[in-house]
């Protein structure tokens, strides 16, 4: 063997043994063991593998992640599709009866089903400050699954960003969802004709007073959970009992029922009466609304749909609202009517009306 | 009349006089004119409701968006969906040769190309910081309007929420796209195999590069163009040309290309060998990133893909790549190999080899 021989296979068996050692590494699933989140783990490179291996797919564990494609698969038969999107910046990220990982599950959910569409599939978008601790990532990643198995969607692709320090508070969550649209449903918020009847799935308010007080920046002591809860089963029941009949459904969110109202009583050119007593408002929202002169109406809530309903099926409809879990209060509250077009009136509790207005300003800001 | 019966009409008549002010309002189709975005305009309430109906939906027009609902709908023929997701913080917000929404359209559409899925219709999320000037937003809400136009895609659905001043540096965007399956398609992380092809569309490195020096924070005068497009017409003539060859596609974004045949060769169990001589990257951003001290490899692009090709159809897949408007420097750079597993090997100018390993910390924060 030469010398120069010799230095290329010492170069070679060097260079062998280095490959071996990263090969061993490589070769091994990576785990995700930071305590904090740092900027690489947006970066795509081996820090972003970690948080997707050893984080991300073992808790929305499914086949059509596990491929790590650039995205994800749904088997279809053939129908309409529906698609929607939120963006989650709720302050803080977790309260009294829910959080943010939950609410990005549900509240997408919530939109496809109110769009008449069962939820199938959902992609998860994450942006992330630098600097977050990894046990809270942890908690909302596990409530997500939990969330996303209860509400019988799966999680088909995600992308998680970072930004720096003082950026995001915390997190911000995007879903997108996708659904079939249910051959029962033909509903559009422009079918509401005078005579509908106007049905709401239970109390209101509770979700924004809920945030309200958990900032702390109100010195109320109320015990007020978040209303947050997967509307599919009551849209299901819904679509069962009265589907033909179904004008359109509406869960009420950021600007509360008094939003969802206004809206439909323009896209339909049509006006609506609501009776005031009727409208379920627990004790303690009521309360802590009327102190900090909120309107209860324009308060956002998380499980509550509102449901136009043609007078021949309103009826059943209520029933069956009433019979899923968590319906148990749910009420006729008001009417269509012809005039004044495009507004929502609220008959009080003495005789008198009042203009129920979308609200203007931003009482409560980041709630979902 | 009775004085009572006097107060009566009195009263009807203002409360007929108001509503019909209102009235008048309401029937008039919203306006966007605010100077910059308020906190007001995340509500849900009516400055939301100009901000959708006096510049989104005009924008955005079509007619899933115009219905307003919760959800927008793709009519579709049977198959199977592809659902892919990207968020958006790139800074700065413009930069040469794009913008933050031109990227959103044309990022997420990429990832679904390719998947193999011909992009149909994308959501979108935007997060807006309060005190944004409009003219910013205008601006983006245009780029992102004129390349999903380009791309063939229509925006369904969309969201938006404002955080308060000091976050989200301007905008965050999310858009999570839908796409059909194209059946020529049979793609996968893991399907490469031992003298397999590896293909580039174009030139690499230009995009993180030219988001470095929009930044200013380095004294380089170099003029430098991200190079984003919508990568379709390059996967759709692929499909085209040699279908049933093709392994697997991916556009080489954050961690570029280094990251993409690492992801692959682990996926696959397979090694790469990749001629560094072979790689096209123009002078400025060799220049640029040699400078910087960066490889690359390494550096995110925004409108190239690597393409793995079955040895029998891989002549035909570049033919097609460079006949595509923007792949005429597509090229050959390496070939599949079986050792060693899991690794990445380039060949340099000097004959010797090197590992080409995915980062691992952050050279690059926040490029796309």
């Amino acid at each position: 063997m030469s010398l120069a021989q010799d230095r290329r296979a010492e170069q070679d068996a060097r260079e062998e043994k280095v490959l071996g050692i990263i090969e061993t590494a490589r070769g091994k699933k990576q785990k995700f063991r930071d305590a904090r989140i740092t900027m690489a783990h947006g970066a795509g490179g081996k820090a972003t593998a970690s948080l997707i291996e050893g984080l991300l797919l073992p808790a929305f564990a499914n086949a059509a992640l596990d491929e790590l494609g650039d995205a994800g698969y749904v088997p279809t038969v053939a129908g309409t599709l529906a698609l929607s999107t939120d963006s989650y910046v709720v302050r803080p990220l977790t309260f009294p009866g829910g959080c943010i990982g939950e609410l990005a599950i549900n509240g997408t959910a919530n939109d496809l089903a109110c769009a008449g569409a069962r939820p199938l599939a959902l992609t998860l978008g994450m942006i992330l400050e630098e600097g977050l601790e990894s046990t809270v990532l942890r908690e909302q990643v596990a409530a997500m699954a939990a969330a996303a198995q209860a509400a019988g969607v799966t999680i088909v692709a995600g992308d998680t960003k970072v930004v720096e320090r003082g950026s995001a508070d915390g997190m911000y969550l995007n879903t997108a969802g996708v659904g079939l649209r249910d051959a029962r449903a033909m509903l559009s918020p422009a079918a509401l004709r005078p005579g509908d009847q106007l049905l709401l799935s239970g109390p209101i308010g509770a979700h924004g007073m809920a945030i309200m007080l958990a900032r702390g920046e109100f010195e109320l002591e109320a015990e007020i959970r978040s209303d947050t809860r997967c509307l599919w089963p009551t849209v299901d029941a819904l679509l069962g009992a009265a589907g033909p009949h179904l004008r359109c459904l509406r869960d009420a969110t950021r600007g509360g029922v008094a939003s969802v109202l206004n809206e439909l009583a323009r896209a339909s050119g049509v006006a609506m009466i609501v009776r005031e007593a009727a409208v379920p408002v627990d004790p303690d929202v009521a309360g802590a609304a009327e102190l900090l002169g909120l309107d209860p109406m324009q308060i956002a809530n998380e499980g509550v749909l509102v449901a136009a309903v043609a007078p021949e099926g309103a009826e059943a409809a209520l029933e069956a609202m009433k019979n899923v879990a968590g319906g148990e209060r749910a009420v006729l509250i008001g009417e269509v009517k012809t005039d004044p077009t495009g507004m929502v009136l609220v008959e009080t509790g003495f005789g008198g009306r009042r203009v129920c207005d979308q609200l203007v300003g931003d009482p409560l800001p980041r709630i979902c």
